[in-house]
Formats: structure tokens, sequence, C-alpha cells
């Protein structure tokens, strides 16, 4: 392995060996290749590109780089979900019990909010009690007893990818497919489920913001899970406005308690529903979809889906009472209404800007290492297509404080004009 | 300075702005940029470009990072040549010498042989004492009493050049002409002459091998050092073949010394006038190129170039004797004939691997800290063009102990055919 030969190959246009590419990351991983040297390949790479088999060796580098688990000796189908991240995402909250309900077993690795989107990790922690961190014995124990955990990452999970991903940040090479695509497939992966189903959101508060590269990635997400001998299928799901109306921690948990319990917004519940019924069929479990599709459904209605819920908050720790009596969760002391300013039809959501302001006022977080208030966020009254009056709350503001500031930049965000349409929930599907 | 948004403009194609780049230069300079946001920068400097107005920046940027030279209160004009290097280049032997007798001042810092190329320092140093390391007082005093100075560059000389050129060497970025040209201009510029002229080799011995690349780099070189304040003229010279005859350290100053005292090989002599003239002119010593020539041709053929050169070697510590009795060079204790395979006319040399076979036998280093042997090295009798009998010795190897090996690898680097023609010396001049 001579660094400086494996970066010409890239400066150059050249295609990496599979070969080649592992042992680099494998060396890097083991810090014999200098991260300046990293970090030139980084750029020659984002600049010249890496192939789907690039990419795919790049995933196999940075899987066995760490701890990776097999679930397979516990003798039932497993399978996981992705989200590529946006505002009011607590899919996952509904999800993993759900599919935990009907058999599937689901050992959900999840990450805390960065940037302007929330993090599953974040939510289930304003669970008071609630713990994300678990041994791998831990782990395996209450997947085989209950069918569900989920737990934050620990750092011995495709380090390569921590490796890469912190040299990205400061070399400006994050955005870049490839390594996209590798870093959150090896990391799900190396979690073990056989079956893995993405949702790559799209739209203003999404980092993909168009159709087209929203698809690619959730094709190539596919591709490459598939490249790893796994089960994938992938929805391309709308983030023109956030999902559900909760965007917040507390308020998401609550907004899934109410989804748990067979009520919760109409969205919410159908993508729900989409993904359990994709996680069932590619897991082997139900490889009927309409079948797949019921089985979802009845395990959300009979209450199954929330039992599940209750039993893992429980087994992590967590106060199951505070779920029976959401007031007992943390709550925000001010809540001011986000009015609309005319007459009209809600056209467009700045979804992006309205997770930014969550994020200032406490929600999210700037950098890894800062806590979030698990109190704050918003309710989302109004969706895109609906007509509103002037003066009507399109929202609230669940604030830690009286901010008018950020209600009057909350109310920006609402885009009201003559006309307006509903976007569509599911936009492609991968499956 | 957030180097993050920095390397994103660079990433986008963008262009910065001078003053942007003198900051990153000078912050890297100082140790507050990691290696890995340089090296990040550099490859998308060199896959993206930098436009001449950011190699100005750059070329500013290394020379403000560390110490500079100015000579102009000691009354005189002054003038440098640069070699881009090449095989059996002793030119500055000759040239210093020659043109600070006739009154220009000549502050040469040069540097040591790496890669197949020789280097001046290393050539001066095969004279028995000569020291190549000098304090700047004793620089100056030396260039006020003697008008020439021959020494390596200082730690302190466009530090941040010795960085950057550091980190390229190990991230596969060295070869790109806007780094090549900061990285030679700056230190020029440091070095404090009021004129630079630079002698681009060209050919199978030279970095460049065409024509296109090498006038290129000289125009680029003559525009970089103008944008500096200083006036500056290039040739672009025959490399196909090497310069003279001898390629070696010892037997490049027995060379060298032959054509002080008036003789040696006619392209070492008529190179070295070229070059003199233009040093002439561009310092304003003399700014008739005809009278300018004829200047240097009678330093030459009267002795005074020899004489001057005599009393550097002396001032610097060397064996003045050893010039007047070039036997007490280091001298190698094996010379084997290299012979011609066949009738015909020698049509062309590879000097680059003859270059190579040098380093191999001692004549030059793979890496900075190599030690090299001053005995070694090749005197090439037949140049380009000239009719050869089978048999007939093209060159000797001087050699540190038999090797037969080496004869008849370098017998391999002359292509004898049925025709071939004599380059011409210089190519192109830009003055």
């Amino acid at each position: 392995m001579d660094p400086r030969a494996f970066i010409r190959v890239k400066r150059d246009r050249g295609t990496h060996p599979p070969q080649d590419l592992r042992a680099f990351v494998a060396a890097a991983a083991r810090g014999e290749v200098p991260d300046y040297q990293v970090a030139a390949w980084l750029m020659a790479a984002f600049l010249n590109g890496l192939d789907p088999a690039e990419t795919d060796a790049l995933t196999v580098a940075m899987v066995h780089s760490g701890r990776t688990f097999d679930w397979r000796d516990l003798g039932r189908p497993s399978a996981d979900k992705h989200s590529t991240g946006g505002v009011g995402d607590k899919i996952s909250l509904v999800l993993a019990p759900l599919v935990a309900a009907c058999g599937v077993l689901v050992p959900m690795v999840s990450g805390r909010g960065l940037g302007h989107t929330g993090g599953t990790l974040d939510k289930l922690e304003s669970i008071p009690g609630f713990r994300t961190r678990m041994s791998p014995e831990a782990m395996r124990a209450q997947l085989d007893s209950l069918g569900v955990v989920m737990v934050g990452q620990g750092p011995d999970l495709a380090p390569a990818d921590g490796l890469l991903y912190a040299l990205r940040d400061v070399t400006s090479t994050v955005e870049f497919e490839p390594f996209i695509v590798s870093s959150i497939v090896s990391k799900k992966i190396a979690e073990g489920a056989e079956a893995i189903v993405y949702d790559v959101k799209c739209g203003s508060g999404a980092f993909m913001k168009t159709r087209e590269t929203a698809a690619q990635l959730a094709r190539r997400l596919v591709a490459a899970t598939r490249a790893q001998g796994r089960a994938s299928a992938a929805l391309v799901t709308d983030m023109s406005q956030p999902l559900g109306h909760a965007a917040g921690n507390a308020l998401e948990v609550r907004e899934a308690i109410e989804t748990l319990q067979g009520g919760g917004p109409p969205d919410v519940r159908s993508l729900t529903l989409e993904l359990a019924s994709l996680m069932l069929q590619r897991s082997g479990a139900e490889a009927d979809p309409r079948a797949a599709g019921e089985r979802a459904a009845r395990a959300l209605d009979s209450g199954a889906a929330w039992q599940k819920f209750v039993a893992m908050v429980a087994a992590q720790g967590g106060d199951a009472s505070a779920l029976e009596h959401p007031e007992r969760l943390p709550r925000a002391p001010v809540v001011l209404p986000v009015a609309a300013a005319r007459d009209g039809v809600l056209a467009a959501v700045d979804t992006f800007a309205l997770g930014e302001l969550g994020v200032e006022i406490g929600a999210g977080r700037r950098a890894r290492e800062d806590a979030v208030d698990p109190r704050v966020g918003f309710v989302i009254r109004a969706r895109i297509g609906d007509r509103v009056a002037a003066g009507e709350a399109l929202a609230e503001a669940h604030l830690a404080s009286a901010r008018p500031d950020v209600v009057a930049r909350a109310a920006l965000c609402f885009e009201v004009r003559d006309e307006g349409a509903a976007p569509p929930l599911v936009i492609e599907r991968m499956d």
C-alpha cells in the first residue's frame, strides 16, 4: 500500500481495484495512513468520482473496520429502517415496535440530530430514564425477548466511517453521494439486519432538494445494500413540509404515542405502515405486499405495537408511566401561536429554515457536544394546500421563554398564496 | 479565515481573492491550519486550477512566510539564474563568477540534486572544504567584497514553500504548474536579486518533456517574477542529451574549470554566455544585447571569470589549489567505456534513464538525507547527430567499483540509427 500511488490513481481519474480501496481504508482506520493523505484522497474522489464498484469496496472496508452484529442465530427474520433525515420525522418511534409486534426482529441503531434535522436518540431520551447505550450482550438479550431494541451507535461500529466523516467535515467533502452512500450503508450492514429499508427525504427540509437527486440516492442505497448481500427497498418521501404536526423531541414522542394508540396525523400513520409493509416483505416475514400491509395495520390497530413500545421503553429504563400519561413528558413553559399574515392557501413551508429555528431554540444541536432541550419545538397545524385565514394559528412555538422574535421568524417560514396544492407523501418507490 | 469555506471555494471551481489565499498560506505557515486541510486544498487546486492572479498571491504569501534578502543598499545591480534541472547542467558554476566579474552582484542560492537531476550544491561540495552554509551577515560581506556567493537554501527562506512542498510530495500534487511556478519564484524573490533569468530545460532529461509545456512554464515564470516587481527573462533549452560531456559532481566541476579557463564543451560555453548576457541586460548593467554578449565573452576569455571563481572558492573555505590541479579533485577508481553497438548516427539519448543510472551509482540521491559520491558519473563523448562506429566509446562510466551491468545499461541509453540530427541548444527565448 503506497498511499501516494493510490492518491495518484484517483487524481488522474483512474479506477481503484476493490482490494486497493479496501487496503487504503483499512490502513487509514489502523492509523497507518496520515490524515493529510486521506484528506487529499477524499478531495480527489470528491472531484473525480467513485463508481458503484468503488463505493461498494469502500462500504466493505468500513464495515470490516469494526464490530459487526449478526442476529441470524436468533432464528427470526430481521429488518431495519434508515431515514436520510428531516423535520418532524418520528417514524422510527412507531415503526420499530410495530414491526417487532409483527414478529420481525428490529435491531435499530440510530443517531442524534445534527444540523436542522432531528435524531431518534434525542427523541427517545426525552422519555425520563430511557437508556440508549447498551452492551452487545444486553442488546442481544432484549432482541431475543422483546424483538426490538433502539440504541445509539457505539464507537466500535464502522470506526473507519467515523474517521472519514470527521475528515470530510473539516475538508469540505461531505456532500458527495458515494461517501454518503457508503457511510449510511456500512453502518446499517454492521448492525446486522437482514433487510434494510430506506426512507429518502426530498424537499425543502431534506438534504436532497430535488426528486432527481433523492431518487438517485435511493437507487444507490438499495443497490449498495444488495451488493452486500442484504435485502433492500426504498421510498422517496416528501419533506417539503414537516412530517406530521410535531417537530421537537418530547413533542414528537407525544405524537408517536398518539399514532401507536391508533390516532396521530394521517401522514405519520400512512408512511409508517408503508415502511412496515416493506420491512415485512424484504425480511421474508410476509412476501405478499397486500398481506404485509394488512398485518402491519393490524399490529397498529390492535394495540400490539403500542404494547411493544411500552415494553421496550420499560426494558431500556424509561418511565413507562410517562407514556400512559404524556403530560408527564417534558413540556415547554411558553406556547405562542404563529399566525397567518393573510387569507389564502398555505403554498409552501421553508422546512429547512423552520428546522434551523428549532435548533436555535434548543431542539437540535450545532455541534455534537451540544445539549438539547427536550421541551421545545413547533407544532404545525396547517398543511400545504390548506385554506387559512389571516390571524389563524398556522403553528405553535413551544419555547423555554417568551421569544416574539422566534414567532415572527417562524411566521416567515409559511408562505400563504392564492393557490397551493398538497404534495404527495410518497414520491417514488424502489422495491 | 475559515479553512473549510476556503477549501469549498476551490472545490467548486471558484477563484480565491488574493487576500484570502495569502491569509490561508500565512495561517498554514504559522501552523494554524492542520495539514489535512492544506492537503485537501492542494488536491482541489491541483484538479480545479489556479489562475495567474492566484499563483501570484500564493507566491507573495510564500515569500512573506520567511526571511527576505535585499541587496539594493550595496549600490550595484544584481542578478540570479534558476534552472529547472537536468543532467550535466553545470552552468551555474561558470555563470555566477562570470556575471560577478562583469560587475553584477550574484547572490545565488542553489539546491541539491533530487531524482535524476544534479544539484549545484552537490557539485560545489566535491571541492574539498567548500562551505555552502553561510550566515546572512557573511553572505552580505562576501557579496560586497567579491560580488558573488553560492550557498544552500536555509530553512528560513520561504518556509511556507517547504511546508507545501513536503505535503505536495506525500499527496501526489507535485506536478502542477502553479505550484511549481510559485515554489521557484518565491525562493528567487526572497533571495533578493533584482533580475532573475530562467533556464527551462526541455526533453528526455528534463521534467518538461515537450517544447509546449516548457515554453508555457517559461512564460509563467517570467510573468510571475515580473508580477513581483523584478526584471526577468527565460530560455527554453535542450535537455534531450546531457549538457556538455560530464554528468557527475567532481566530473562537472572539472568541466566547469575547463570552461572558465576558456575551453570546455561548446554548448556549455555558448549557453553560459547567452544566460550571462540576459543577466547583464535584465539587471540594467548593460542594456544593449550585443554589448552585453561581448562583455560576458570578454570576462570569460580574459580570465576574469576564472579568477572570480577561484577567489569565491577560497572565500568559502574550498581548496583553491584543487582548482589549479583538478587531478586533486575526487576521482573514481574505475573507468569503463560504454561502446556503440553498431555503426550509424547517434539519434537519441534517454537522458532521464542515464540520470537515474547516475543516481544508482551514487552521483545523486533518492531521498534528501542520502549522501552522494562526488567521484562517480558519466563522461559522454558522442553527441546527437555524431557519426559513430560499432565498438567506439560513446561514453565512459566513472565508477566506485567495476560494474559491467551499469555499462550495459548505460549503452542502452544511446540509440544509434541510420540517421540523426543535432538538436538546437536554445529552443525558445523569452526576453
